[in-house]
């Protein structure tokens, strides 16, 4: 088997280990699961839920792709070379009904840049996850970036402050969330130490998320805090949009438009200055995002 | 009074009228009048219904703005030059609640860049006008587009070109809707002629509107085409986020989030594959916005 397919497949397996954890919430009526292909660009698996029992959306993508011309979007304003390429990868996003549970967002990737004779000239790894949660429960956030560092060890500090600095919304001077870890262009002598780091952030994401899923999901919750959470989810879908690389990267490289905007919730709501009365919880919520913390 | 004053002062006043014309049509408590300042921006007034009786969302702008280097959004790929600017101008967006009623928007607006001098280098008129509807009445596409050529004469067939070309989702291969008239750089001997025409056009918006408000405002619709306005709602805001120079301009010149982005519907979905199975309107629908039309 090629080395890159080999990639792929442990990427799809990946996939499949978050489908099997994570939609055991979910009425199993509820999950859409989606295989599809491109021509000249690749294939993906996405498994969805629309309007489910647990989760008003959620979307755990795989996907194998490659082309002529690398986006842009790909990586950041550095270090930027168009080449053919192929990429594969994992993106997970979950938006749970009861907004006592944050949004949850994962990613695992690999890219290959190839030279004029095929030969891969650049790969690299990249991911990671982020939390954005409605209701602030610090011990939460706690936990979760514990599970940060345990996936990314001596690394986690910078790969905090990238996922600080990343999932920013400049125009409102907000965070998206309470981070978590992201990182870009990692690079290794062997693909299988690239895939062990991306099994162990996807794992980590695992442990986080379930701890929090179990203790939160059978919380009652009121009106107020279903009509913040989905106020709250417009600068979730204003991140997307106007900011995230995964996002154009997925326009950019003319993905399939279903699997890439699953990310975007199913009920969002714009207000008028509704932030401007917030009640204290709302308050408190809003002092977790509007800077850096340290949380561990 | 200076010159370009006296230009925020015409466009003013179409903000007023526009103000008069349509919010007769909505509780009169639930029209928010909020008048802004930024410290080295400029000023406005926002005149916003949100969840109101009429309208799920509508926003009336005026702004008066300058700064000393002009946003890369102001104008197309073609002719920018950075230079300290001022600019002027009215946007409109109604969401309607009956989904009968398009959606429909409004831009006209000046701008004028400076030279080491402070001297006015280059000035200019833009704006238009687009309908988005959610239920396919072909008469009111083809009374509005009639409104459109009568507010830009021999130009309306260019214009009306600009704005489906304007209007365009690249990702979907959809346009926003039926399209209407769109302008960019419009220069004249004295400034009063550029007002005419500003002036004309947002008569011309506000005649192409109100006829079809009258029409179908007391007409029944049932749950499914509240459904859908609500799912098609979602192009909306992908539109603004990803494509609308409008909207990045805002962002972009460190504008009053709250008025800028007071196009975003106050409920909007983002289903999947929802488009995949339509009933037969929603089919006319589709047909109507998948690709150019001549309407008139």
């Amino acid at each position: 088997m090629h080395m890159l397919d080999k990639i792929a497949e442990n990427f799809q397996e990946i996939h499949q280990s978050l489908i099997d954890n994570f939609y055991r919430y979910e009425q199993k009526e509820k999950i859409i699961v989606d295989k599809w292909e491109k021509e000249s660009l690749g294939r993906g698996i996405s498994a969805v839920v629309d309007c489910g029992r647990f989760f008003d959306k959620a979307g755990i993508n795989f996907s194998q792709i490659s082309g002529n011309s690398l986006p842009r979007s790909s990586v950041g304003s550095e270090g930027y070379k168009d080449a053919p390429y192929f990429a594969t990868g994992v993106s997970v996003v979950f938006h749970p009904k009861n907004p006592n549970i944050p949004t949850a967002h994962l990613n695992v990737r690999y890219f290959a840049t190839f030279n004029e004779n095929n030969k891969i000239n650049e790969d690299w790894f990249g991911g990671g996850f982020d939390l954005t949660p409605y209701v602030p429960f610090k011990e939460d956030c706690k936990s979760w970036h514990q599970q940060a560092k345990t996936a990314s060890k001596n690394k986690y500090q910078e790969w905090k402050n990238n996922c600080d600095d990343y999932f920013y919304l400049k125009h409102r001077n907000e965070h998206r969330g309470v981070g978590g870890i992201f990182y870009e262009k990692q690079t290794f002598e062997k693909p299988e130490q690239g895939l062990g780091l991306s099994k162990s952030v996807a794992q980590s994401f695992l442990n986080g998320y379930s701890n929090i899923l179990d203790k939160r999901k059978d919380l009652e919750f009121t009106e107020r805090q279903k009509e913040f959470q989905i106020f709250r989810r417009g600068r979730y879908v204003e991140f997307n949009l106007l900011y995230d690389r995964g996002t154009l990267f997925g326009l950019q490289s003319g993905g399939r438009i279903e699997s890439i905007l699953m990310s975007l919730p199913s009920e969002v709501s714009w207000r008028y200055k509704f932030d401007q009365n917030l009640n204290s919880e709302e308050q408190n919520l809003y002092n977790l995002i509007s800077k850096k913390h340290q949380w561990i």
